[in-house]
C-alpha cells in the first residue's frame, strides 16, 4: 500500500524563513501564529492527516461510491469515521472567523491542511473542499439571515455543500444553462433542471447538503449575465433550523470516472425544489466566481498533492528495488544489484519531482499569504496590490501546478516501472486522481485564457509588471550569493523571455486575438516556470542564510541549494522554447479547414 | 462509444507516395506489392478491423480477463469470435514466409496491420503480437525441427507464443533471474520458477499456448551471460503433433492493470515443466532480443495507435460539441454557442496530434522497410547499413513514440473536457493503455539509454553520421520549395542542436559515464524531434510535387504542407531547450544524498 508522510518541515520552512510570516503579525489573526504555534499545527495537522485518512486512500478508490436504488449515496469504508473524526479534530476550521466557530487563523494554514489531505486522499478532500466553496460565496453574497441559518453548521462540518454549474450540455459556457427558477409567493423559487459532474452532490457523511445552484428566472437574459444563484437545502430546515422535510432534488445517477473514485460525482435533478436567491438576481455568475477562485488555488494545490504523494512512493521504491548496477561501477558490490538511485535517469525524474513539488508548495503558500493580504492588508493600496497579483497567480497556480502535477506523477509512476501499472500499488492512482484537475474548475486552456485575455490587462497590466519587477529584484539579490548566482541569471533569463512574450501578445493579441489564443497555454507554462523560478530564489537564499548563521538541520539547507541549482538547470530552458512556439501564432492553426482534420 | 476509422488514404499516401515502394521491386515479395495491391490491403485490413476488432475495445475494457478457479482465463465477451475471424482473414499473416503459410509481403504491411490493429483494441492485439514476437524468435534460433513443429501453427494463430523474462525481482536486470532449467535424460529440460507480467500467458483463444521462457542451467554464470532461452508449451505435444499432455506451467494469478485490461497479464508458475533449448545454452538474451527489438518497434507503434484512436475521437467532439464563442465573434451565430473548433487552443491540441500521429506514421513505415532491407537487400553493404539505420532509431521509435503517444491521448482527452474523464466516453481508456507502452519491453529511461549508450558508438558511429547527414540533404531539398523553405530551415536548426547535443555527449559521457545517463532521455527526445522532421521534409516534398503535378486530392496535400509547417513551428523549438538540459549533466543530479529525497 502506498504511504504518505505530511512534509512538515518543508511547509514549515517556507512559512517562518521564505514568506517570515512573523512580519506580518498586523493582520489579523497573524499574531497567534507564532512559528512554535505554526510548527506544531503543521506536524500535528500533518499526523493525523497521515494516520487517519490515507489508509483510506487506495481502498477508497478499489471500492468507490455506489448510488444505491432509494437514491441515496454510501462513501467508501472509513470515510464517514475519518470524517467526524476530521471536523472534530478542527484541522478543517483553522482560517474560518471565530464568530462562525473557525479559529481565525492565517488562510495559508488552511492551504497546508488543504495539501495534506489531498495528498493523503484527493477524493476525501473533496467532501470538505466543497463545502469550504460553498461557504466562501455564502460568507461574501449571502443574507444575513443566510449567512446565520447556514454557515456555522457548514463550517462545523455538520452539513455540506455543494456547487452546481455544469449541465449535460454546458460546462465551460454558462450561459447556456437551462436550469429554472420560478418566484414563489412565499418567496423562495421553484428550481427545475438537470445538473451534472456535481461532486458531493449526494453521500453519507452530513445530516444535510447546501446545494449552491445556477439557475435562469423566467424573464432572465439568455446569456452570463440572466445566471442567478440559489442555495437549494436536502432537507428543508424545520422552525428550529433542523434538517426536516426533504426537498425535491436527488441524485439520478454517480458517474464512474478515471480516477477521484471515492468521490461521488452525481448526476443531480431537480425538480421544482425550493431555493433561495443568494445575492442579486442575474449576479449569480459574480457570487459563484467567489468559490470558484478560491477552488482553483485549490485545485491547482491538487496537482501538488497528487505529485508530492506520488513522488514519496517513488523515492522509496528507488531505495528499495535494486537493478542494474551504476554506470561508473557497482555501488553495493555486496548485493546482487545496485539501487535504482544510482541510475542518472531516476534521479533526474526525482529531482524534477523534488523541485516542482517543493517549489508549488512555495508558491501556493505564498498564494495563500496574498489572499489574506488582499482582505486583511491595513491600507486599501496594498489589499488591492495583494488581490491583482493573486488574480494573475491562480490561473497560473491552478494551471501550471496541475498540468506540471500530472506530469510529475506520472513519471513517479514510471520509476516503478512494470509495478507501477498494477493498481494495488497505487501509483497508477495518483496519476487517475492527478488527471482530473486539469480539467475541473475551468479546463486549463480556459485558465490560460484567463490568464491571457484577462488578468495580463488588469488595470493597465499592473500586476504583470510588478511581478517583473519583483523576480528581476530577487534576480539580483540572489546573484551575490555564489551557489545560486548562475541559477539566478537562468530565471533572469527565463523572465525574459516572459516580457518578450508579454511585448509579443500586446502587440498581436490585439489586432488578433486567436494569436492570444494560440499562445496563452505556452504562456501560462512560461509564468509556471518564472513563478516556481521566484520561488526557489527566495527559498535558495533563505537556505543560504541559515547556512551561513550555522543553522542545525545543515542536509536540508543544502538539499535546497542543490535543487535551486537543478530547476535553474533543467525548467528554464523551456521558458525560450515555449516563447519561440508562442510567436509562431495562431495562423497555420486557424487556416487549417475543419474537415481535414478528419482521419483520411 | 468510441469510433476508429482506419487512416488508409494517410498509409497509402507514406507507402507509395513518400516511401515509393515501388522502387524496392527488386526485394523478395515487394514486386506483389504493386500500388493497386497495397491499396487493396491497406482499405480491407482497415475495414475489417474497424468493424470486427474496434467494438470489443471498450467492453473488453470494462470487463477485463477473468482467472477462473481451476486456473484458466476468460477473455473479454467476443474476442475469441474475433481472433478466429482475424486468424481466417490472414491479414496476420501478410509478411510471414509463404513456406510456413505467410503471404511473403513487405513487412511494413505487417507494421500497418499493427498499427491499426492496436488502434481498434490494443488488448486484443496483444495476443498476435505476442506470437509475432515468438515466432520471430524461433524462426531465427530454433532448430529446423522446432521451426517445422511449431511456426506453421503459430503463424495460422491457432496457437499462440509468449515471452516470458520478467520475475518478481527483476525486469530490467535479467541477469538475477531465479527460473531454473534442469536437463533430463531425454535432451529435455525441467523448468522451474515463477515469471510475473507474462502478458497472454493464459487465455481461451488458442489450442495451445508455447511459452518462450528464460531460464538458468545448473552451472550457469551468474550474470546475463548465463541465461538460456526454452519453449515450454501449454499442452505437450503428442505423436501426431498435436497438443496432447498438459504441462506443469500454469497461471497463478492475473494482474489488476491500470490499462490494457482485455489483456490478461498473468502469473505464470512453472513447476518441472518440460521445455526445450532455443540456440545455444547461455546464448538465451540474443535469442530473447530478436524478439526483443521487432517488439519495441510494435510498442512504438502501440504509442501511435493509441494517439490516432484519441485523436480521431477528439476530432469528433471538437465538432460536434458547441462551447463559448470565436475570440474574434460568433462564427455560427444562429447556435447558441460556436463549435468546439473556433477555440485556437483546440486547434492546438489537434495539430500537435495531428503532426505527430502522421509524422510518427511515416516513421514506422520506413522502420519497416529497413527491417526488409537489413535482410533481404541485394549487397551486404545495403544490409548493413540498413541494420544500423534501424538499430538507431529502434529506441527512438519506442522511447520517443510511447512518450508523444501518451502525451497526445492526454491532450486528446483534454479536448473533452469533464467528459473525458468519464470511462464510458472512452477517452480515459485511450490514455491508460498508452501509459504501458512507456514501460514495458524496456522503460523509456532504458530505450533512451539504449540509443546514447549502445546505439550512438555502433560501427563508430557510422549509422547517427548517416543520419545526421540524410536529414541535411532532405533539408536542402526541401528548402527549394517555397512553402517548406521556413520548415526546413527550423528542421535544420534542430538537426544542428541533435550534432551538438551528441558531441557534447562524445566529449563528456565518456570520461563521466553518469553525463551520459542524465542526459539520455534529453536526447531521445531531440532525436524524435529531427526523426519526424525528417519524416516532415519528405511528406511536405511529396505533397507539394502531388500539388504541381495537378493532383486530385488537393485539400489532402495542402492539409500536408500546413501541418509540416505546424511542426516546424511548435515541435523543433523544444529541441534547443532539450540540448541545454543535457548540456547541465549529472553533478548536481548525482551529488544529492539519497537521504536528502526523503520528505522532511
Amino acid at each position: 500500500m502506498p504511504v504518505y508522510k505530511a512534509p512538515a518541515r518543508d511547509t514549515r520552512f517556507v512559512i517562518n524563513e521564505v514568506l517570515g510570516l512573523e512580519k506580518y503579525g498586523n493582520l489579523p489573526g497573524y499574531a497567534d501564529a507564532t512559528p512554535d504555534m505554526i510548527d506544531t499545527i503543521v506536524e500535528e495537522a500533518g499526523k493525523f492527516i497521515a494516520e487517519v485518512v490515507a489508509p483510506l486512500n487506495l481502498s477508497g478508490d478499489q471500492e468507490g461510491c455506489t448510488r444505491n436504488a432509494d437514491g441515496s449515496v454510501t462513501t467508501p469504508k472509513g470515510f464517514k469515521d475519518a470524517y467526524d473524526a476530521f471536523c472534530e479534530s478542527g484541522w478543517g476550521t483553522l482560517s474560518q472567523p471565530q464568530e462562525l466557530g473557525g479559529q481565525g487563523l492565517p488562510h495559508l494554514l488552511a492551504l497546508v491542511v488543504e495539501e495534506y489531505l489531498c495528498s493523503a486522499n484527493q477524493s476525501f478532500a473533496m467532501y470538505s473542499g466543497l463545502t469550504n466553496g460553498a461557504v466562501a460565496s455564502i460568507r461574501v453574497k449571502g443574507s444575513p439571515e443566510q449567512q446565520a441559518t447556514y454557515l456555522p453548521k457548514m463550517i462545523s462540518g455538520e452539513w455540506s455543500g455543494t456547487m452546481n454549474l455544469t449541465e449535460p450540455h454546458c460546462g465551460t459556457d454558462l450561459g447556456m444553462i437551462r436550469t429554472r427558477a420560478v418566484p414563489q409567493a412565499d418567496g423562495a423559487y421553484a428550481i427545475t433542471g438537470t445538473k451534472i459532474f456535481i461532486s458531493a452532490g449526494e453521500q453519507d457523511l452530513t445530516s444535510n447538503i447546501i446545494h449552491l445552484v445556477l439557475a435562469k428566472t423566467p424573464d432572465a437574459p439568455d446569456s452570463t449575465k440572466g445566471i442567478s444563484l440559489f442555495i437549494v437545502p436536502k432537507f428543508l430546515l424545520d422552525a428550529e433550523g433542523n434538517p426536516g422535510e426533504r426537498n425535491a432534488v436527488s441524485c439520478g445517477a454517480i458517474e464512474h470516472k478515471m480516477g477521484i473514485r471515492g468521490s461521488a460525482t452525481c448526476v443531480m435533478n431537480y425538480d421544482g425544489a425550493k431555493g433561495w436567491l443568494v445575492g442579486e438576481e442575474n449576479k449569480g455568475l459574480a457570487a459563484m466566481f467567489i468559490m470558484m477562485n478560491a477552488a482553483r488555488i485549490g485545485v491547482g494545490i491538487q496537482g501538488l498533492s497528487q505529485a508530492e504523494a506520488a513522488y514519496q512512493n517513488a523515492v522509496l521504491y528507488a531505495q528499495d528495488r535494486r537493478q542494474g548496477r551504476a554506470l561508473t561501477g557497482a555501488a553495493d558490490p555486496q548485493e546482487k544489484a545496485d539501487q535504482l538511485f544510482v541510475h542518472p535517469d531516476v534521479r533526474r525524474m526525482l529531482m524534477d519531482a523534488k523541485a516542482f513539488t517543493e517549489g508549488m508548495r512555495a508558491l501556493t503558500m505564498w498564494g495563500g499569504l496574498l489572499v489574506d493580504l488582499s482582505h486583511k492588508a491595513e491600507s486599501e493600496a496594498e489589499r488591492a496590490e495583494a488581490d491583482e497579483m493573486i488574480s494573475l497567480l491562480t490561473p497560473v497556480i491552478k494551471g501550471y501546478g496541475t498540468d506540471k502535477g500530472f506530469e510529475t506523477a506520472v513519471n513517479m509512476q514510471q520509476v516503478w516501472g512494470g509495478h507501477g501499472y498494477i493498481e494495488e500499488n497505487g501509483m497508477s492512482q495518483f496519476v487517475r486522481d492527478a488527471r482530473i484537475t486539469q480539467i475541473y474548475e475551468g479546463a486549463n486552456g480556459v485558465q490560460a485564457m484567463d490568464l491571457v485575455g484577462r488578468k495580463l490587462g488588469l488595470n493597465g497590466g499592473k500586476a504583470i509588471q510588478a511581478f517583473f519587477a519583483m523576480v528581476d529584484a530577487e534576480c539580483a539579490k540572489a546573484k551575490v550569493e555564489p551557489q545560486l548566482a548562475d541559477m539566478a541569471g537562468r530565471v533572469e533569463k527565463a523572465n525574459g523571455e516572459l516580457k518578450a512574450a508579454t511585448m509579443w501578445l500586446v502587440q498581436n493579441g490585439m489586432t488578433n486575438p486567436n494569436n492570444a489564443g494560440a499562445g496563452a497555454h505556452h504562456y501560462m507554462h512560461i509564468m509556471g516556470i518564472v513563478s516556481l523560478g521566484l520561488m526557489w530564489l527566495k527559498m535558495g537564499q533563505a537556505a543560504a542564510a541559515a547556512l551561513a548563521s550555522g543553522a542545525a538541520d545543515k542536509a536540508f539547507y543544502e538539499s535546497k541549494l542543490m535543487t535551486a541549482r537543478y530547476f535553474g538547470e533543467r525548467y528554464t530552458p523551456d521558458a525560450g522554447a515555449l516563447r519561440r512556439k508562442l510567436e509562431a501564432g495562431s495562423e497555420v492553426l486557424m487556416a487549417m479547414p475543419i474537415e481535414a482534420f478528419a482521419t483520411a
